[in-house]
């Protein structure tokens, strides 16, 4: 049986503003689990399925968290219930520090900015497919899904631990900051701007990606050098975000 | 209320096998329910929650309805939670005859083949993008989620009706037929093949994926002429199936 005090803190971490007030996430499964250890992450605990204990790659898990002096906590059938955040409990959870970073850490290499970008599933394939092609540095606006929700995390498939994310407060100021201090240019992708084609990589850009269902918003009109376009010539009403963030990705590392 | 018999219709086609033996499907929502009327595809019902018959979308639905003589039911609050496929009943429904395609009738152009594709988001969205960038023909494994799937027909965001879908009952078979009939010859996209900016757009070819898990099938192997490779630079593990497929219909159609 899992103790009363971790079984709720576990729970707790199911809210956003939780999640907020601790600055932890939960990981689940073997795979996301191992990509924590391996990490500059901090695990704070494990949680294994106590019957699975002894499953190999579950066993490889506690020894790796063992080495590094995290706390491992077993749990019965009837804990999983409780603290589970997908269908079927894969026998493993990690309780993991969010790692907070400043704008400083992204303004190496082109930034990846999402604004308003509500779906877990967009989100983390967003971060997946931009680890895949080289690109680390992501900037969320304030209004997009919490990157520590866990679909969002499952989404990822462990590139939550490969990329460099900076959460604005306040997504015009940080592209105000961006453009006047670290001299980048904002290139956004809408319905009404040049070829994708033309699309270059610069180290210094910022490509934007509005919501999915308003697009890149009025708001940031100001802030905007360039514009592109993904242009279509089927009957499809719009491209889906993470296709069209995927095929931008493609571009800048080709 | 609902008639009982309409209302067990309805429930009987969220499971596949009732979709198949009555060779229909649910679309639910104005966006969708929009799009099922204005195509080729035979509605053979509407149903309306009778206390929003009045607001202006949904009143346009009805009168085109009644222009093709379609029969509209009006249904209870109660009737709702026993026929939404999501969470939030968006107010219509339409029950469609599902649309069964010959080989043939994909042979004039490029087809994207997708073999024990399993996740209908990710099916869904092949569909939309594909529908997004002119390529029409689509070519399904038996193995892959049923495309009439409300999931499935939610990702295709109304595209499932401006697509040509031919379900195989048997892939090896079919790809073999393309290739001996009709001339294609069968790219594959897997871990191991050219450099994908390679990719030429050809008529009488077949864009094979395989699936989320494992990629395109040994079984196939004998019957890929060419392989192709979207490189990564960075440290995540694969790409999502629907990003690949989006990047291989943007390259084929740039």
């Amino acid at each position: 049986m899992l103790q009363k005090k971790i079984a709720k803190h576990l729970k707790q971490l199911g809210q956003k503003k939780f999640r907020k007030e601790f600055e932890e996430f939960v990981v689940e499964g073997i795979k996301g689990v191992g990509e924590a250890l391996k990490s500059d992450a901090e695990v704070v605990l494990l949680v294994v399925e106590g019957n699975r204990r002894d499953e190999d790659e579950i066993a490889k898990l506690i020894v790796l968290a063992q080495q590094d002096n995290i706390p491992v906590e077993f749990c019965g059938r009837k804990d999983v219930d409780e603290i589970k955040t997908t269908d079927t409990f894969p026998g493993v959870l990690a309780v993991v520090g969010q790692e907070e970073n400043d704008l400083e850490d992204i303004v190496d290499a082109p930034i990846i900015c999402l604004h308003e970008v509500k779906d877990p599933g967009n989100l983390g394939t967003i971060i997946r497919t931009a680890d895949w092609f080289g690109i680390k540095n992501i900037l969320l606006s304030e209004e997009c899904v919490d990157v520590y929700n866990p679909k969002v995390f499952r989404s990822t498939m462990g590139s939550l631990f490969h990329t460099t994310i900076f959460r604005s407060g306040n997504i015009s100021k940080t592209l105000e900051r961006l453009k006047e201090e670290f001299d980048y240019e904002v290139n956004a992708l809408d319905m009404d701007g040049n070829d994708v084609s033309k699309l270059k990589s610069k180290n210094n850009a910022v490509y934007l990606f509005g919501s999915e269902s308003h697009g890149v918003s009025d708001t940031l009109e100001e802030l905007i050098d360039n514009r592109y376009t993904i242009s279509g010539k089927g009957d499809a009403e719009s491209l889906n975000l993470a296709i069209s963030a995927g095929i931008v990705l493609y571009k800048l590392s080709s």
